[in-house]
């Protein structure tokens, strides 16, 4: 049984040897920068776990976790075009070193290359892994594009953000451990609950994420508090505070979201946020869909240590992101 | 048998009918006003006439010859942002009705889809349909590159024109016959005889084009004379006059690239070209390309009446576009 450290390093010893094409270079030079980058690749670790709680020999899931961290990517370079993002772990975005044609065209070839990879699967279920890939390929566009919407609407549901976070980052999450499992001949009953333990975790790391923003540890992760508050981000404890708001408070909640003074902005948000529970809020959603996440793991019906370090390796991810 | 028009019929009875999603209706609402802007549809008329060289059940084909205009539609969202182009048959583009976020969305999800298309063929050969199509999906992003390259590079060659024109638009002519022939269970070699004719073709079209805009009868087409020569465009004409120029004449050449006077600019231009005879050798290029697309049909060994009316379609279009 291999850990997360192992399961990543032999990913990134296939990666490296990864030759996506050469000629233009001005087409295949950003997919080498791109897919060079880094990153946890915690997607295509999970494909490999997903493999190895049905067959060890985790080398035959290679073609399919490389294909779904290539159609990762294919989505990050389309959406550093879309946000106008200047950066991407530190370094430029393909489209700022670059231009935005070739960022375009190189995301379709990269979306093209990785339904390519997928098929260099040898698995007797390569039509239900290709049914899977294509699925959550078009949920996850369909995800971004609810991203885009919520941005110019008033109002949010929590549903309605549930079920966004769920398409734009949950099913593909999903979809990695249940590839791998059907790359293994695992049956879709057992695949299944491996996409819903996916799924689910996934929504809980988004939860965490808006949760982080406003009460993490930020001597750690170095980043902002209240960058999601400065930039008036549609987070759900945003959504449903929005929801639980008084109307004696609610027109101080709208105008500090015109408010220019950041620190008093992000300061006064925060105090509203104590003063109706959201974090404690959010606490529940998110252990909500842990437990959920979990219930499918156990129904899984698989006792071997594979399964104990994928738990693991996801309670893990959660902390390490808190 | 069926002529261009009943298999035209047939392709937009099924067009019309084909759903691609609700929700979110921002990214579906635009693949269908794109599927509804019209156009000859060549491309799923000729992999219906692939099929029906081996079988007339061309209803079989419709998935593929589906997939395959949603793929080049797909390319058309794309190319149309990074040319900037307002109006696409007359009616504005994508993403100058909606935005650019919402045009790159809308691409990535037809490609998909196409995908999705080409996978509900019920065929023997699906896999076989799948490599060509694939194949010819990150030829046609090359080709797209190449032409993206060219209009900043000083020297183009004779040859690298032709590799151009070949990936960015002929291939998928001849995948659309190879696809259709493939669902009717042809040969890998005449499907590949087919392939080559359809891409020759494809390449005559061009070049074809490329003469028109020079010396074809523009009171019938109604575009302007010359509007390649005003945009500077390397087309093949161009390309051959730099490569065949004395030096006398190359100053000139030069500087009518500059000339701000468009009239001027393009009936000194055309005198070049007549001086340098480069209307007949552009008119022996499209030939060669004729020859050898009728060439392999000739091997490809087949009496019917279907290969007749393939045969008469092409040049009839040909004729068309002169």
């Amino acid at each position: 049984m291999k850990t997360y450290q192992e399961h990543l390093s032999q990913f990134l010893g296939y990666l490296t040897q990864t030759k996506y094409g050469q000629d233009p270079k001005e087409l295949y030079d950003p997919i080498d920068y791109m897919m060079q980058l880094g990153g946890k690749r915690l997607r295509p670790v999970l494909c490999l776990m997903g493999y190895e709680l049905f067959d060890n020999r985790t080398e035959n899931a290679l073609p399919a976790a490389l294909a779904i961290e290539v159609f990762h990517n294919f989505t990050l370079v389309h959406d550093d075009i879309m946000d106008n993002a200047p950066l991407r772990r530190g370094k430029p975005t393909v489209y700022q070193k670059w231009n935005m044609p070739v960022a375009i065209l190189v995301g379709d070839l990269m979306m093209i290359k990785a339904v390519d990879f997928l098929r260099a699967s040898q698995s007797k279920q390569i039509n239900a892994m290709l049914d899977v890939f294509l699925t959550t390929a078009r949920e996850v566009c369909e995800g971004q594009q609810l991203d885009m919407n919520f941005e110019v609407q008033e109002n949010v549901s929590i549903d309605a953000y549930i079920e966004m976070i769920t398409l734009k980052t949950a099913v593909l999450l999903g979809a990695s451990l249940k590839i791998g499992a059907l790359a293994a001949n695992a049956s879709l009953a057992q695949a299944n609950h491996l996409y819903e333990f996916g799924k689910n975790i996934g929504i809980a790391f988004q939860i965490q994420d808006d949760l982080l923003d406003c009460f993490g540890n930020h001597s750690n992760t170095g980043k902002q508090v209240g960058g999601d508050i400065a930039a008036n981000k549609k987070t759900l404890l945003y959504i449903e505070l929005m929801a639980s708001v008084h109307k004696d408070d609610l027109q101080q909640l709208l105008t500090l979201r015109e408010e220019q003074n950041t620190e008093v902005k992000i300061n006064e948000t925060l105090k509203l946020y104590e003063k109706y529970q959201i974090q404690s809020f959010a606490e529940l959603q998110k252990k909500h869909y842990l437990d959920k996440a979990m219930h499918h793991l156990t129904n899984l019906d698989i006792q071997s240590d594979a399964l104990q370090m994928l738990k693991a390796t996801a309670l893990d991810l959660m902390e390490r992101i808190a």
